[in-house]
């Protein structure tokens, strides 16, 4: 099927939105709250942006909310072609950098030029987490999986026994986004781990 | 399963935005391109809202995108309580103000009063399709389905069999929103036309 002849910057804009379609079929390990069904990182782009409208007001430092949800609605399309990565995976986690790269340079060259290289530069603020934007982003990113494993009484913690030392060590990164929310989260896992549902270190090596 | 004690304002943000959860598994009309599953109301907001992006610059008047981004990002979150309504079911629209001002009532109170009444008035907004950034806004939310059934050999349009008048209709806010993007929609509906996979009225009484 052709679509209708259009002006060449249109189709390639057009072009490059068809292709995002595909990021709701990528399927992460978290479940929904409600629902018995895994993740796909389309919705959880649309969530944690929305998440970062609202929660703006602890961020570290101030921080351009419109340059943070562009980059959290960009920040997994190379999941596109190189699949979403489960971060305790560490063998998943092997050529990752590569193969994202690799993503990202067929799938921002969909766009024009200058737009391309506007996401793209948006896309790698996010993975290098060293602007103010970027760090309330990754905190943001990674504090509402750990919502979701603790409303699912341990998630994807229990499915792959993953312990409280590891779950520390991925959600670190919050604590340069925003204090206030890094203290919320602190509290979160010691509850988890006091609730059973998360395992620390010593119960893991018993058990 | 209590959540570890927080600030009140951070403890109605946060039960805000887990109940946003929900609204991935209210289900549209509109199926996915590669993959047939019917899409969600969450992967929708996500698609739309980068869209809105990329395509900022063929707004009819000039746009904050941030303001329009964030409207995209909460103008669904009623179907929540009241459900998505097919645009072609004059049966299922009877009512829908009521039911979506109800949702609207219960789902934005859960957040702190100024935030309630700050991403309410965008939804309001949205809805009322005044503003520059609501006319855009709305533009794309239509133009977003047009594309899917397109794409789709013409997904609901066949399965419901709505005939070119009716889709022209639900389309023309588009044009208020953007002239380029309805030269664009016109062409794309010639064409769905000529295909046979948009049946003009004509056809329609025949068949």
């Amino acid at each position: 099927m052709q679509p209708p002849a259009t002006g060449v910057r249109l189709e390639q804009q057009l072009g490059f939105l068809l292709e995002m379609d595909k990021l709701k079929s990528v399927l992460r390990q978290s479940s929904l709250l409600a629902v018995d069904r895994f993740e796909n990182s389309a919705e959880h782009s649309w969530h944690i942006a929305l998440m970062a409208v609202v929660l703006a007001e602890h961020a570290a430092a101030p921080v351009d909310i419109c340059r943070v949800i562009t980059m959290l609605l960009v920040h997994d399309i190379v999941e596109i072609d190189a699949g979403d990565t489960f971060a305790y995976d560490a063998g998943a986690t092997v050529g990752k950098p590569e193969r994202e790269k690799q993503a990202a340079d067929r799938l921002f060259s969909l766009l024009p030029a200058d737009q391309a290289a506007h996401l793209r530069s948006l896309w790698e603020e996010f993975e290098a987490a060293e602007s103010a934007e970027a760090r309330f982003a990754n905190a943001v990113d990674r504090l509402m999986p750990a919502l979701h494993n603790y409303h699912t009484g341990g998630g994807s913690w229990q499915r792959h026994r993953v312990t409280l030392p590891r779950v520390v060590r991925r959600l670190s990164p919050i604590a340069a986004g925003s204090a206030v929310l890094w203290e919320y989260v602190e509290a979160l896992l010691s509850d988890a781990v006091e609730q059973g549902f998360l395992q620390d270190e010593d119960a893991s090596h018993a058990g």
